[in-house]
């Protein structure tokens, strides 16, 4: 009998979430335990074997579980490595999946970065099932990609492609990024480059604004949101040139695969049509014109707080090919 | 008995160019008509089926042939049409596969774009053999790209993908490019951009080039080349310019697809390192850290005058799956 039921486990700075996954992407028992609370890998991987072993036992023992898919921040798919993770505990390479694989008594265990999870997650369960070619957008604290082509998610040849929160967006005077260039997607598009709009937008203008009552540097994306629903025409103009970031972007993504669909997924897509629709303008507005009227912009469909166990367990369906 | 060999016919505004090519990428038979000279697609479709007729007669007749390869401007592999190219004589959407292999007694026909036709050339027989993740950019009149991920052309869901000419490389001031838009790669580091670089440097600076020597309307990509070889500053900042957009855009690119190489094709490769060492040095400075040092650059191995037939025909060894 076909074994009914996968396992996703997302790790994240804070918590590490995890899962036990039906073919229709219900999360039927789930757990967690802090990520940050072990410092050494070893003592990590015990406690999340031992969160693993209630959820597997729940569900009937491990022969019902098909295999264990892992989301984690500078996850490798090919080698099953975290590497380098700054907001991790661990530093250097740490043979993760199959730590975790020989902690569960051998079920198989693939494993990759956060946004490529989510873009298998969509494929599996949500809004970008039974498309073939598509790219999901991760609006978080920083701005994440998982890129699939033909069906099949681009890798790249490291495994690291599809890093389109690094595409460069301005040249000239481009905001300092997290990773130490100028310019990048991510400063102006993540929830922390909203915030940074604000602060730019309050300190070079004059007009009022709910947004003033708050102190400029804890001001955080959902302040902007919040005001911008009451009405509050700057917090309103900080969308709006979101947006037309974003969108730009997405008109040379477009350029690239020419996607059927364009999938938003994160914290920040709260601001729906807020964030949307001036996302949809500035992207037509700048496509070349084969591309115009195309590709279709649409939220992530997987419920919120199960959306990054859900991508992660999406990848336990998968039988990994040797490389 | 496997047939032998393929045929590629590569269109162009001005001739169209075919041969009878072997495995081995060697073109054993060859012709050509002014695709200029026929108003109506179907004494054209008549014209070059006379021509085929000649070279598979040359080659032991059709049975020894195995598929034909078309490259052409704006063509679909998806359909097998020519969709609205500007620079060919017909309007609108023409069947152009169709009409081929029905004028050739059924010989099967496939059909894409001129660089995608140059990405799988360099797969069957150039600098891409063995590889199966790379990016050709084809630097001409114009700027194309063939974008090959996991073995596999990307079409995109409409078959127009890999239109990396036009992304954004000016978004303030940027030039006009001949799409309409403003500020893409196409518009500065083709053989035109080149002689528009040239045209600026010599209208905002005053000192000597060989440069000035000639009518600045008419200077062309060769002339800032030849002027660089022979020592002349001014041509060879004009290169190192080209090279350090076209490097800024291929470290974009490399954060979409993570390519094991980037190929250059077509005239201005001419160059040779007075291109090729900026756009290296350049991309590797605006590379995200985990990128660095592991994307090649390559110019293409196709003998020049060959390329485009060799790229088109290497489509003919494809057995068109069914979509």
């Amino acid at each position: 009998m076909e074994k009914p039921y996968v396992i996703g486990i997302d790790i994240g700075g804070t918590n590490t979430v995890f899962g036990v996954v039906d073919a229709r992407g219900t999360i039927l028992y789930s757990g967690s335990i802090k990520t940050g609370h072990y410092d050494d890998i070893n003592d990590y991987v015990k406690a999340l074997g031992d969160g693993l072993q209630n959820v597997i036992n729940s569900a009937g023992g491990k022969d019902k579980i098909k295999g264990i898919g892992v989301g984690a921040p500078n996850g490798n798919y090919f080698n099953g490595c975290i590497e380098f993770a700054p907001n991790l505990p661990w530093k250097g390479k740490i043979p993760l999946a199959q730590m975790i694989s020989d902690q569960t008594g051998g079920i198989p265990v693939t494993l990759t970065n956060d946004a490529n999870a989510a873009a298998i997650g969509e494929m599996t369960y949500g809004a970008a099932r039974g498309l073939k070619d598509f790219i999901v957008i991760t609006l978080g604290t920083g701005v994440g990609s998982g890129i699939v082509i033909g069906g099949n998610l681009v890798y790249g040849h490291d495994g690291f492609a599809g890093e389109l929160g690094h595409v460069i967006v301005r040249r000239e005077n481009g905001r300092l990024c997290g990773c130490g260039r100028h310019g990048c997607l991510e400063a102006y598009a993540s929830a922390t480059g909203v915030a940074r709009t604000a602060c730019e937008l309050l300190m070079t203008r004059t007009e009022e604004s709910l947004l003033r009552e708050l102190e400029p540097d804890k001001i955080t994306s959902k302040d902007v949101y919040d005001a911008a629903v009451k009405g509050d025409k700057l917090s309103q103009e900080i969308f709006e040139t979101t947006g037309a970031i974003l969108g730009e972007a997405f008109a040379d993504f477009v350029a690239f695969s020419s996607p059927e669909a364009i999938i938003l997924f994160g914290g920040l897509t709260k601001a729906g049509q807020l964030l949307m629709e001036p996302v949809k303008r500035s992207m037509e507005a700048h496509m070349l014109k084969v591309f115009q009227n195309k590709t279709r912009l649409l939220f992530s469909q997987l419920k919120e707080s199960d959306a990054a166990v859900l991508g992660a367990s999406a990848l336990g369906w998968e039988v990994k090919e040797e490389l």
